[in-house]
């Protein structure tokens, strides 16, 4: 596994990457050179999939953000200035959102141009403009945004016999009641003190977290449970990939039977193309989908009063997961997919509830793991 | 306070709600009448602002729902399903979600008609048309489909000195490191067994929330920090309600200064006029809005290049407001509103960080709550 293992880092650590990095602008200046930043290219372009770790990766082209080209001298300014912001905070002890950062870094500047006339520009007009800037800054330095305690929204909750340490406390995620511990923004904070699991159940359907946490689904089989309500947030997935990696615990993902869940598994198993930089620290390549396929579809005898037409949507969505190198490889994938494609029908998970409501975690959940009807 | 206190119930109160409602039934038909229920009217026509609780409730109104009425047979059919599942699923000690009770009890019925032909009818076509009958259910016994163990999404968490019990487990809330406690679908099922703090401090965005958690501000401040990520769900809503009702503990809101905020803080204080049924349990009508108002852009100088221009339904939304009793009745809340609408302009809460990133923490909110200068 070391192979694959990938440190957790410090926000200290974070803060020498982002000095060196000012380092090297300030001795361009003292060398009486124009001061440039080397930034990996964080376009589709440039993201590639590695068959070996079964993971999106930037491949090696890198641009250059020279502060003396006329076309790169803004995009220079706003990273310096970023650079600048996300320093201090560390060095403050401030934990900012990136939208605190995008206001905190907002201003008007004025100059005389070369007509002698005062012209005004922002530094950022909005917040994509700052959230690429803090992008390219992760890539460059190859420290997340988590480990410079930057800070957004979270969605994550876990429970299970796992007990972790965050700053002075101890929390025991098998003391949760019928609550569940909400993942905080960076799980690279999270000392795993111990685990007592044989696997992970991720979960796409919040409400369907709850009732398996009330039934106590993980004290009977020995489970971390975990949802990312949806789409996962990225603490959710660095969480879900810190418990099969440091732990070697398999993960299985259960979400509908419908494209909209089988691309929920891709974004944890693989991470989102569009933000491949991500995956090598975010994503789960081992992670196994469990259900629903749609194959359980038939195979369950779901009743055709359950079943929902597939949209438009499904089907686009469908065709793109055909193109993701890690579906197109799997022989299983493409049938389920091409099945899907054939009937356009889906169904939702609680659609089991018609056999009983104990019928998801009683049978369905069990015997798929015990048969290792599972797909990767 | 007595006067306004809504007893916490459990599930077996519930049960037994159920089982009279049901009782009544089999007596009408042991006595050879048609049996009929009798629901409390949830439209909009019969929801009424009670001034001296602050509260939206229930008017007079009821609706007979008459098994031998053409009119009302399929609708009486549904909702003796709908109580004959949910008291299974109690006496099973099953815990669905509103979905899983949907497709429980989705099935086909057939019969002969008057013309001596097959007809089939489905018990309910759609989630929403299962969802009324659960409405009903609650509106006609006086229980929370939450007291019945009905599941759902939630979305709330909550840090701060307060231990509470759920099921055999303590919680310490003021021990969750970086993350945080999830509150679980039904707050009524947690005994608080300490509660150290002044105030509640209801936040609208979970990153705020992240961020003041993790500056431990709830321990510096002596608070208890809520957050129901945006729009709140119910669970969140009873958490904050209970806090102001059994402990009589002040409760702020702070959102964005915008239309969409002030809804937000108005669904926490008063509950939505839709669901109006559900505010006597679930709002809080002491609930004070701490910020950021209208006037609070132009009396904290925020940048003109941080203001945002408002949208047609932000404009649509602010008029609405001024129609609401809570809002109509308060002279600063016209005031602002008014303002809002002559100005048009609206502002996030993180245009703060303009003025460094521990404005909002080390000024704003302490310097608001010691001149009281919140709106109500």
């Amino acid at each position: 596994m070391s192979d694959k293992r990938v440190t957790r880092a410090s926000r200290e650590d974070a803060l020498k990457a982002l000095e060196s990095l000012a380092r090297q602008l300030t001795e361009q200046v003292l060398r009486g050179e124009g001061p440039a930043l080397e930034v990996p290219v964080r376009t589709l372009a440039n993201v590639i999939w590695d068959p070996r770790e079964r993971l999106l990766k930037l491949g090696p082209k890198k641009l250059r953000r020279d502060f003396l080209d006329m076309g790169e001298a803004r995009k220079f300014m706003q990273t310096v200035l970023m650079l600048s912001l996300i320093a201090r905070a560390i060095r403050e002890g401030d934990y900012p959102t990136i939208r605190d950062l995008y206001y905190a870094g907002k201003h008007t500047i004025e100059y005389i141009d070369e007509y002698n006339k005062l012209r005004r520009e922002e530094t950022w007009d909005t917040q994509k403009e700052s959230d690429s800037v803090i992008q390219d800054i992760e890539v460059a330095t190859g420290f997340l945004r988590e480990h410079m305690g930057i800070l957004h929204d979270t969605k994550g909750k876990m429970v299970g016999k796992i007990v972790i340490r965050s700053g002075n406390d101890v929390i025991d995620c098998s003391k949760m009641g019928d609550g569940a511990y909400s993942i905080p923004p960076n799980p690279d904070s999270l000392e795993i003190l111990s685990l007592d699991a044989d696997y992970v159940l991720v979960i796409e359907k919040d409400a369907i977290f709850n009732r398996l946490n009330k039934e106590r689904f993980w004290e009977k089989h020995r489970c971390i449970l975990i949802t990312g309500k949806g789409q996962p947030d990225r603490s959710t997935r660095r969480m879900v990939r810190r418990l099969w990696e440091e732990h070697d615990l398999p993960v299985y993902v259960l979400t509908d039977a419908d494209p909209y869940g089988f691309y929920i598994y891709s974004v944890y198993r693989s991470g989102s193309i569009t933000l491949g930089y991500e995956s090598e620290r975010l994503a789960t390549p081992g992670a196994r989908f469990l259900g629903l396929t749609v194959t359980d579809i038939y195979d369950y005898k779901i009743p055709r009063n359950f079943i929902i037409k597939a949209k438009e949507r499904d089907v686009k969505r469908a065709k793109e997961l055909l193109n993701y190198p890690w579906f197109k490889q799997s022989k299983e994938w493409v049938r389920q997919l091409e099945l899907f494609l054939e009937k356009q029908e889906k169904v939702e998970i609680e659609a089991l509830s018609g056999y009983g409501f104990k019928f998801l975690t009683e049978r369905y959940i069990p015997e798929k793991l015990s048969a290792g009807k599972w797909i990767e």
